[in-house]
């Protein structure tokens, strides 16, 4: 199963008054994380998608489960499965972990459109394929 | 049917590069919500509650749908009803519109413990009290 | 002496682990401050500046005096007087008090140029007659 | 000339409706990489100083230079130097470059401070031998 994988340190100015990660910023690092799957586990670049082709990869729906608290210079790993592939979206799961314990879960719905018509874009052929090498097994895909 | 509501302008430090409301900063803005919700709504101040009493509302669980893309300079109007109240815990249940158009909907499931030992704590009888005030009518909550 | 300000409340999402507003967000209250000066206090708002006009005031150079912690749910009253106003270019001194106390001072150097080339841009005489009426008084410009 | 350095690329996350770093979010990134100075470069834990230890580094001034526009996925390097080492107070001059090209420069006045009295408490002699091996040579200390 191929999964593709970051990790980031919790930073002080990730933290709250009550000494934790404050949550809207995990998805700061969500975005963070799936620019770099676009551009190093896809081979799409986000600038050149945005600046150069105009075309956008809209966040449409999440569901998120925080498990445990992030504090402050914990490692956080993320983990990104592919669970499906539409026409003009797709699905992502990710997992949290620091030190093998969980932090949260994830799940992504995110489109594809152009820029300035905001309407939905068919994946090209090219990076369809390239999403399928990032598919979770059969059986997994929940 | 009560509702807790609040307008809040999209501003230029909302926006990215592609011209429109960068979603993780709706986030932000919907702690401030639930923030006033808390204080205002409930009459629980966020502050007398984390600083004073050490116990903290941790958000467990949130699922999000954006539906338009928010434009710089965009009056959001949130409205929030509660959907259920459990013995520590309770699920929100947050509309925006712009204009009477949708921009997203969100439901989020916070919870109540004691910020030193991380335990859950029952809601006093007050704050259950005060939160009954919100609740959706019956067939609504879902 | 014209002085432009607004108040604004110290939020939980403003905080660090050590209980106190983060100072990088203040520059962030900073940003939407000075939009409010530029829509409220000239009548050139910003969206239309920038989406219509593609006209950008980026922030050239800043200097800023930390004065007293801010803490969470303190009332922030900003001021702000205009000390120079050059050929393309506009200096602000901005204040921060919350009751009557100094929190922070801040002098900003503004730009003005057009989006697509980067190159700096004469203020209009209908915005440079805007900035005048909000003037430091003679003596006062340091 | 010994110089702290570290990297970072500018994300999406950082830019805003003019397609270019929004500069409030340099701010961000210099409290990551002070952080970083302090745990990297002077062994001195951000965590363990304010954590275990009760004790604040505020940044008490601020002075920034943009001089060229951030865009995204740019590389940008950080270069830190000491410039004067006080009782309770450090000042840093912090150059960020990409591909040779100044984009900010900027220095800071750090204090050091009890966390929970607010009173500034002298660098501990191994805090600022350490401190001592990242000063400016003499000459360039302004």
């Amino acid at each position: 199963m191929a999964t593709f994988s970051r990790t980031r340190k919790i930073r002080f100015a990730h933290t709250d008054a009550a000494g934790i990660a404050f949550y809207p910023r995990y998805f700061g690092m969500m975005n963070d994380f799936i620019e770099d799957w676009f551009g190093d586990g896809l081979g799409f670049d986000f600038k050149h998608l945005h600046i150069d082709e105009k075309r956008a990869v809209p966040t449409v729906h999440i569901e998120a489960d925080f498990i445990g608290a992030g504090r402050m210079h914990d490692e956080l790993t993320f983990a990104l499965t592919v669970t499906k592939i539409g026409r003009s979206s797709v699905h992502l799961r990710i997992r949290a972990t620091s030190g093998g314990e969980d932090r949260f879960r994830m799940t992504f719905v995110i489109a594809h459109m152009a820029m300035e018509t905001g309407k939905s874009l068919p994946w090209p052929d090219d990076m369809r394929a390239a999403m399928e090498k990032w598919l979770a097994p059969e059986g997994e895909n929940s």
